[in-house]
């Protein structure tokens, strides 16, 4: 019942204000004996880092994972593994001016009125760079399920989107360009989307499609722990989101059965996957699908009415570094939390039957 | 980590198949000295009981729970409260045909996988009858937070859709017909698209919308018990979901962050509330709102190609009593599983600051 | 979270009062696929019962278990089993003298202070009836770890105390006699003793060993969840428990390392056992052994000085039907927990390694 | 359900292996607003660290804590605080002996069977280092009820026992010794026979009594989480601890239930405390008092016969500095951890009672 912990069985509890000494995370529950590949962590992180293009907020932070137990002799050890990622690019100046005063859309206000105190500094604990942490832990996931892929990309910037489903696109040309947009006509018209709101001193939403392949029938646990729950749950403690679907989602409601059921093969697989890989909770076996909405950043360049602290009026404008569109760096972490699920109800699963 | 437990303080633990001998509960966590209605939670039940019009199923429950203990002179104890509700009118029967049949889009061949066994009968556990066990505690949850208000209505049926924004509604007027739309014109619409379905033996899918009015500011704690997040998992849970979306929701991801920030008034309210009364994971005062997708439920009246438990092809057409749309009946449920997560928060945040 | 549960995996969660309408339980994350002997649920609850022999209460209750799900066709199913037992037997006018006066070292004054609230009829929740419903789970937990043997009696009472170590005792004849110690002759003083004590009005303390044999080495998890850490939680949640030790115990911090290690064999089992089957948290495959200390139960059949809610001097006097001495009911009862907490870890232990 | 996590609402998460690169953990559920002194927390490290004295081991480790997250500007805000202590002084050839080595009673052999893989350099996750975690989270959650004092002693080394009971001690001078026994005249025997042990290249046991006084009525949660059973669960987490009694303990197991009994004062207080000042699983004001068993730690610098991960006879002999009698330093342990539990109930306890 941590509030700072998730996952079952392979959980990861986080700490880290975005200007404080350094965020990090214990990640609990991992089995032992599993060959770990950290540079494959840290590349990871690399795919989420700040400052990697044009398109995204330029602040330079290194983000180097320190790992501080648990791994031994280049194996997991079943026991906890710690680690920490050091802070070292903190302007804090540019967040003198928030001391008081309540970003429109931010979690300044709540948070000062829940805990009656707050990190002013980035937005504190309140920063997406919490999401560090999960990239961190979700890289050390994908390596115990290594059968099953997970790929995300940016399916829809603003009004520019994807006109392809998932399957006709080839996803090792996600990272051929900047917005992780495998579809490279779209993700151009994508990129000049965000530089031009960049420009305006704007902010612009989009969403996220990711798919999951090769995914073991079996996962999930149903009831209160349905595999598309704890997805939707995951997607929607990423900041900046406001919408889950799978499967056929919002669409899907304006269908009839009959034409929504999802007839089986002999194999066992279906021909049609509208229920987006999970029955009744629990995998089937066929790709996981589900999208992700991003609504446009809070923060932008430009003058804002606002109120401070003691409820007086005045007016503030973004001086930080800031994404014009979080959602090409949100890419990666939309993968290592489907890879968090993926790999929680793949241990749960080991317990759900005895021969 | 039970996995049919739901909720953190105020926890319901559950049980039962559709056409076992009983369903139940235990709700863990409720304060003592609550006074309690229990002709209340009846009637909450009666509203998602089968039965109950002509555009449900007609199966006759009479759907009453019993009370085991927790309740003592009227009030709460502080102990947990048990109940339960027989199964009376199971025609399993009905289900005969389906020992070895895998129903398309429904969970029989992903428990079968996963369990190597099933209670084939009506669904056994993955059966929607487990949602008159949320109704029951819910209705107790909305007890302990009597100030806020809870409304949830069918805002879609297929292709008919609500044309008003929540505020333009009156929601004393949601019972007043069998959708459950508070809308009197697009009501009479949806029940003609429903009992036309019913007429083809089709199934239809839609939406529901729900909003909580006079939430105090500071309920949902951060990072990974976010209360939107907590709100989606909860709907993902229930049967027949596909997608959930809070505030802007998928609309927004088209937006700019310019006309997407909700200004503040000098009182700490906002003008707009396209943040749908969360932000960073927080309460903020303003009402909360969002929108729930339900796909066309998979049990049609027609003879469908499926196979059996040994990948033989084989036709299957439903025999029990369903309903042609689920909305009707999920408005209760929504209802009360939004009670559950706020009550859930409204105890957490009691011990989240120090005078 | 929950208040009322007990477990990881396997969890009980449980409800009721000695004098409402029933207690019960929802057992969680019990495999599927195991065949289950009700039968030998109910034979283990009649070990339990009270009015079994003239040195127990003279209550009569049949204390009938309802299994309401989770098991088809004679197995489980991996849903969640819930139980009740109904109270059949209640004389809630013999406890109507205590509606306002605190029976001393009873539960009544903190409950009161605790939640403003209680049901005073029999003790309520914190009455020993609860008992019931974890020896039906336990009963349940034996089935999923049928090759470990689980064998707890009587060591002593008052200063009557076995002087043979367990090793030298046949577990065969705990049955053998109705105080459940295997040493006839130390069996028969036993007996006299609570006879006596009978007589007098009053009560008296004593002891259970407890030896689970056959134990798989790997139960048990580092740090927080250690198995003796867990049996030690479990038999401290027993009604009248004191002290709780394993191994050498309190008699072994007075002896040497030297002395205390236990010297292995080639084939990895130990010279000695005085780590009572544990190490580091972890079973090493050796007999798990301890010992649980009672004290004399508060309700006694004489007149005591006590004080009402209201703070005013009175006296209170004994006049429901109870135990002189409650260790040999709750000799099945200590069984029942060690085997929920085996099978806990046992699950558990599942998930602790890649191969 | 994390391996590595203590507490329900106030949770420490913690992870690190004695010669790894650093241990820490996280603590969650801290409560915003509390005004906290960090030089009382590397104060209650000093009482725990190596070599502070000539009877405990003369390992140099400067255990500094380094907070990362969760204070901000001298107050704690709510969010999770995350703390390391970098680990300075590792011998680890003091460890290369132990590669391939089980030494007796330690946890080689269990860690090795359970996960296939340990870090064998000083006991790695096993080791008592991990205990230093326990202390900082302790030491914050003191602060948290400071009204509550929590004092403990050695109160037998060996044979040589106090024999007074604690409301005879003045806890002003339980640090007036390196043996932390308020009795300066058993003290010094005390460190004698310690002494004498050292010189043996021996180790010898001990217990400790903890004393918490000021605890206000109405802590703990009946049935599964009883406030002892809490505590004695924190106990028996810590490293060679066989077992746990409170209140009359043991012994009370011979008394008769008149005896027993506290009576009560008016003023809800009792005139006799065998019950350890809780009741029905519930503080009720009075002192708690329990006991804490120690076994001789494993390690003697002495050769002893053992096998080798292969099952073939070897011996071993300890080389490492290690503690003769490990109860003087764990006497800040023991306090920390029951800071930890009464702080944990001292927040849960707010959400139990609707006003």
């Amino acid at each position: 019942m941590a509030f700072n912990s998730f996952g079952n069985i392979l959980r990861l509890t986080s700490f880290g204000e975005s200007h404080g000494v350094a965020i990090g995370g214990i990640i609990d529950g991992f089995p032992a004996g599993v060959k770990l590949d950290l540079d494959a962590v840290q590349k990871a992180l690399d795919r989420r880092k700040p400052g990697q293009s044009k398109i995204v907020t330029q602040r330079k932070e290194s983000d180097t994972v320190e790992f501080l137990s648990g791994i031994f002799e280049g194996k997991s050890t079943g026991t906890s593994i710690g680690f920490i990622i050091r802070n070292t690019n903190q302007r804090s100046k540019d967040y003198a001016h928030n001391t008081d005063v309540y970003r429109p859309s931010h979690a300044d206000f709540t948070y000062n009125k829940k805990y009656g105190i707050r990190d002013y500094r980035g937005g504190g604990r309140s920063s997406a760079r919490e999401t560090a942490n999960w990239v961190v832990a979700g890289a050390l996931a994908k390596q115990l399920i290594a059968s099953i892929s997970i790929d995300a990309f940016t399916s829809s910037v603003g009004e520019i989107a994807m006109d392809k489903t998932y399957d006709q696109l080839d996803f090792s040309q996600t990272e051929a360009n900047i917005v992780r947009c495998p579809d490279r006509t779209v993700a151009n018209k994508m990129i000049d989307k965000i530089k031009e709101i960049r420009k305006q001193g704007d902010a612009i939403g989009g969403t996220i499609t990711c798919v999951a392949q090769n995914v073991p029938v079996g996962l999930g646990e149903p009831i209160f722990h349905k595999l598309h729950a704890e997805l939707g749950k995951a997607m929607l403690s990423l900041n900046a989101v406001k919408g889950f679907e799978f499967g056929s989602g919002f669409e899907g409601t304006k269908m009839k059965g009959r034409q929504h059921n999802d007839i089986f093969n002999e194999d066992g697989s279906t021909q049609t996957n509208l229920s987006g890989g999970v029955q009744g909770g629990i995998s089937n076996g066929m790709d996981i699908h589900f999208r992700v909405a991003f609504k446009p950043v809070a923060t932008i360049m430009q003058k804002q009415p606002t109120i401070n602290s003691q409820g007086k009026a005045t007016e503030i404008m973004g001086k930080g570094r800031h994404d014009p569109c979080v959602v090409p760096r949100a890419v990666p972490v939309v993968e290592a939390l489907t890879a968090l699920v993926l790999a929680d109800f793949y241990l749960l699963n080991k317990m759900r039957r005895e021969q």
